[in-house]
């Protein structure tokens, strides 16, 4: 039988030969792996090879959507890339919500896979089930928003959606995002590979209704989602108000705000200067993703002094840590002007903002000396913008920087590496996991490094009991628990739903929730215990993934400051994780997964999900 | 009978009750008057009364289109935007192209007139035969491209076209302009009067076809556009390919490209590093306005330095020199960094150029002492992106320049008055009207001020012959051929067709072709000498709309310097318009004109040209 909500069509587009090529997808594929994340990770390793260099045409760029993308679920617009990332070395997945997910789901396709590498920059159009590779020399060098505007003009059709890489993706910057309208897919370089490949854009325009099989259940399953969300004394009384700067409140009072490199952690509180009441002061309007109700994207502007008239989407809480606290710097302005250059550059606010607070630590600890005149002091803010443009353009010592942290490190040598806030070569996002253990130890396993979202730890931060009630400082119980909360946080993934009403409302229900929008969806019938084992299954093909890549348990680790200095001030002060607690937290959880004691999934439990294909992976003994 | 090509119909919008209403236009004024400036004109002259405050609830802002806008005749996409100026005093009209006219004219309006004031920020949306009258608080304080961004994000439609000001409107700077897209209505301060109303956009969407009454004459006189368009020398081969930067080459070579505040024009040939050659190394894409196959808008990039990935419309001819030449800078990139700046804060690139170039003879004077730190010398380029903004926010000393060069003048007294280039109040465009006699008396007699577009001296400029070939440098005739570019020049703007085409290609069938258009489009007969008796026509009630303001020949003149101080170097060496000049001139002028020697035109000719309606305004002596 066919599938309803999936077209069950992939494009394939080869920029080398410049051929594109529409396949069927598997409908078992379909059944074990849906959509979103999972279906982007199938993809990548069955299709790319073990030590394949990130940044070279054998790599591949893989767009996907899911069964209720683009159909009337609200905050349903989700788009998932993966790739291997060249930050990293490990499978790289990167989400953005707006309307570019709902669109391209319109365009009939489920995913998108681009292939080898143009001889010329070039952009690709898809509509009318036509695709177009088209020479974008002309757009090459214009930032993000600029290249979707003149795509837009120049093809008359201001109604496309566009998927797009601006200088830093061009320069082949390892933290480079890719951009549609403001919204990032941000994280472990996605960007680059896109520039890799000579690919400055991708545009979009739906004429596809988006099919479900059974809307009466659909529907049904819709209003359940509504429901909650209405009954959910966080998603409208709050979050739709303040956005993700909320957490700003919260980790400050539990004193986990990182600052100054994570070097002086609770010594200053910046919920005051940069939370949610200051940055009230800012809003100017709204940009909701397609079909959501919540609407939690705040637009900011900043009212005086040079910032003036800069306004962004955002910026989300992890941008106001990284341009804000990380960096010592109480400006809300400063981070508002920061996140939008971030934007129009196509670079990560949150690897960007870290690596220049390790410049920071570095100038100040007189390991790093030459700046071309900018003076790295944490709090200063004359720095931050002309460290971003020379790191997004790669010129004089922001060079060092401008391919994260680690990559700095190795550069600037043994002494340098102290300050590397990163787990595989990812930075660190906005919480000081000294304080939150189950998070730290997310950090440490989580299939793309140090990556917030791939296992929330929200039992932790917010106090949320699901599925139980969880003390931050324990350390017993957070490999269970971490396991949970990476399956849990891949849900929406999956889905192809934010992660934010997953979180705030659904909770308790949200395997129900996704079963019947799935069943509904695609005419299959998916039970919540399958739709939870597609969550496992989808955490243990990436560590597949990352295991034939050569990554094992000696990669599950922390930077040595988490490990080994204390908090300084404030609620958490004197935490750390400490290398025998981290090793207790990855027995526990390696056990909870499954997988050996060097982090190896066993056969067994590859079996029991169905991943057989993988096992030949498994290391020999 | 019903005219065609107009839909006969103006929108009246107050702002202070916030109600609007259609009206149906007069027949006999729209056979008077037409479309465009003249329609504008006649508008302003009839509602607005005399002494009235240009900023105040009782100052008009009219959007005017024409019977041809937004048909399928080439170039035709284009607005006229009448009111009462804030810079001058005078009536001030501003036109830009783009896609906002056409969009308009689909809407069912020839014209939309906006009155009052609202009591907090709004914005208009005009759609499906509705008005709405819209809280605009939350994108007060947005740029212009953010603000057209979001509006139509917000109410997703993102096929509309917006026409809107940015921060220099809202701090109501004299100097502001309204923007539609990257396309200004630039000059003469409208930004302010929008401003002043509380009004931050007009959206439109249109739904309408424009009818043309007699198809087959108005698609012959199509292809006679398209034809003489085709056989130009310079529409095609050059102009397309490189746009108004065409002219940085041409005033050079003549030795009238303005520097240094004209101080000291044609010591640096600025051809080289400011021309076409140069330019040409940025261009990235083109964005032509609705229906234009010549594009002249290059799309151009700065590409390296601090300015990389900046990338703007233009910059225009007008800019290279107000960003460039005249503040001594021969900076490609600063310019087009400054351009986009300008039209982000919504800033008329002219003025706010020219202003700066003021303060920087002044500081190099010792006249002016206090700037905030900006060392103001001549080839600075690192000081105009800054006194931009502070231009348009009022802020620190820039606020002294940011309502033009003659309140500067006024603020900083007498010794200051003679680095104030302006006629008018109204800022001098790009050339050094001394050594193009017949450019600087329509300089000194426009009805907007120094504005080169109401009577563009194109036989001294390009020594195109027409009518007749003309000495630049001569004195005698210059009162004729002025009247007559006046006139010419006026084509255009009541047909709502860009300068360019008509200038670079129509020239001799301008007429004919124009009275074809009309009367295919209307179904009313428009001889040639009726069109050519429009341009006489507007040129005469926008006089008088002056005269009733108060103008009279002492206001026909020409700053001090272009009087007194010769050219100091290059092919226009020792040049000045003596007063003497200027009265032999003028005295020339008037008669062809049918004016007296006081320049008030006579109740005769205010007769001939059907305007006795504007008799008892012409002051008893």
């Amino acid at each position: 039988m066919e599938y309803g909500g999936f077209f069950g069509k992939m494009l394939r587009i080869n920029l080398t030969d410049r051929t594109s090529q529409v396949e069927k997808l598997d409908q078992e594929v379909l059944k074990k792996f849906v959509g979103g994340s999972a279906l982007g990770a199938k993809i990548l390793y069955d299709e790319v090879p073990a030590g394949v260099d990130p940044l070279g045409p054998d790599n591949k760029l893989i767009y996907t959507v899911g069964p209720i993308t683009g159909t009337n679920a609200p905050c349903a617009s989700r788009l998932n890339i993966t790739t291997k990332s060249p930050l990293t070395g490990a499978i790289g997945n990167s989400l953005s919500g707006g309307h570019f997910p709902a669109e391209m789901k319109k365009t009939g396709y489920d995913a998108i896979v681009i292939e080898g590498k143009a001889d010329k920059p070039v952009y690709v159009l898809i509509k009318e089930d036509r695709v177009d590779i088209r020479s974008a020399e002309k757009y090459w060098g214009l930032n993000t928003q600029d290249t979707q505007n003149y795509i837009k003009e120049d093809l008359n059709d201001l109604s496309l959606r566009i998927s797009c890489i601006g200088p830093a993706g061009e320069n082949i910057s390892l933290m480079a995002c890719i951009m549609n309208e403001a919204r990032a897919a941000g994280r472990k370089g996605v960007g680059a590979v896109m520039g890799s490949k000579n690919l400055k854009a991708i545009a979009v325009k739906g004429d596809k209704e988006v099919p479900v099989v059974d809307p009466e259940r659909f529907q049904a399953a819709i209003r359940e989602v509504l429901r909650k969300l209405k009954e959910s004394d966080v998603a409208y009384p709050v979050f739709s108000k303040t956005g993700t700067v909320l957490a700003v409140d919260g980790t400050s009072a539990l004193g986990v705000m990182p600052a100054n490199n994570f070097r002086d952690t609770g010594v200053v509180d910046y919920s005051k200067a940069l939370g949610t009441k200051a940055y009230a002061e800012y809003d100017q309007t709204k940009n909701p993703c397609y079909r959501c109700p919540m609407s939690c994207t705040q637009v900011r502007m900043a009212r005086g002094g040079k910032y003036a008239g800069i306004s962004t989407e955002g910026p989300e809480f992890e941008t106001i840590y990284s341009m804000g606290s990380v960096l010592g710097i109480d400006d809300p302005e400063l981070v508002i002007a920061a996140d939008r250059l971030c934007d129009e550059l196509g670079i990560d606010t949150m690897s960007s903002g870290v690596a220049i607070a390790m410049a920071m630590e570095l100038y100040e600890e007189g390991i790093l000396t030459e700046t071309d005149g900018l003076e790295l002091k944490f709090g200063n803010k004359d720095v931050v913008l002309p460290f971003l443009r020379m790191m997004a353009y790669k010129e004089g010592f922001a060079k060092i920087f401008a391919d994260g942290t680690k990559k700095a490190a190795e550069y600037l040598g043994e002494e340098a590496k102290y300050y590397a806030m990163e787990v595989k070569g990812l930075e660190l996002p906005a919480y000081d996991v000294r304080g939150l253990k189950a998070h730290g130890l997310n950090y440490a396993t989580s299939y793309t490094g140090a990556d917030h979202n791939r296992g929330y730890a929200f039992q932790e931060v917010f106090g949320i009991p699901i599925p139980h009630a969880v003390e931050r400082l324990d350390i017993e119980g957070k490999g269970k628990i971490t396991k949970f909360n990476q399956d849990f946080a891949s849900l929406p993934d999956i889905l192809t739903m934010c992660e934010f009403p997953v979180q705030q409302a659904l909770t308790d229900v949200a395997q129900k929730v996704a079963a019947d929008l799935l069943s509904a969806a695609t005419g299959l019938e998916f039970t919540e215990e399958e739709v939870w084992q597609i969550c496992e299954r989808l955490n243990n093909i990436c560590r597949m993934f990352n295991v034939r890549e050569g990554f094992s348990r000696k990669d599950d680790t922390l930077p040595r400051r988490i490990l080994e200095e204390p908090i300084k001030e404030g609620l958490s002060k004197g935490e750390r994780i400490s290398q025998e607690d981290l090793d207790t937290m990855l027995d526990e959880y390696y056990e909870a997964r499954g997988w050996d004691e060097n982090g190896i999934p066993t056969p067994e439990k590859l079996k029991e999900l169905g991943l057989e294909d993988t096992i030949e992976a498994v290391p020999s003994i």
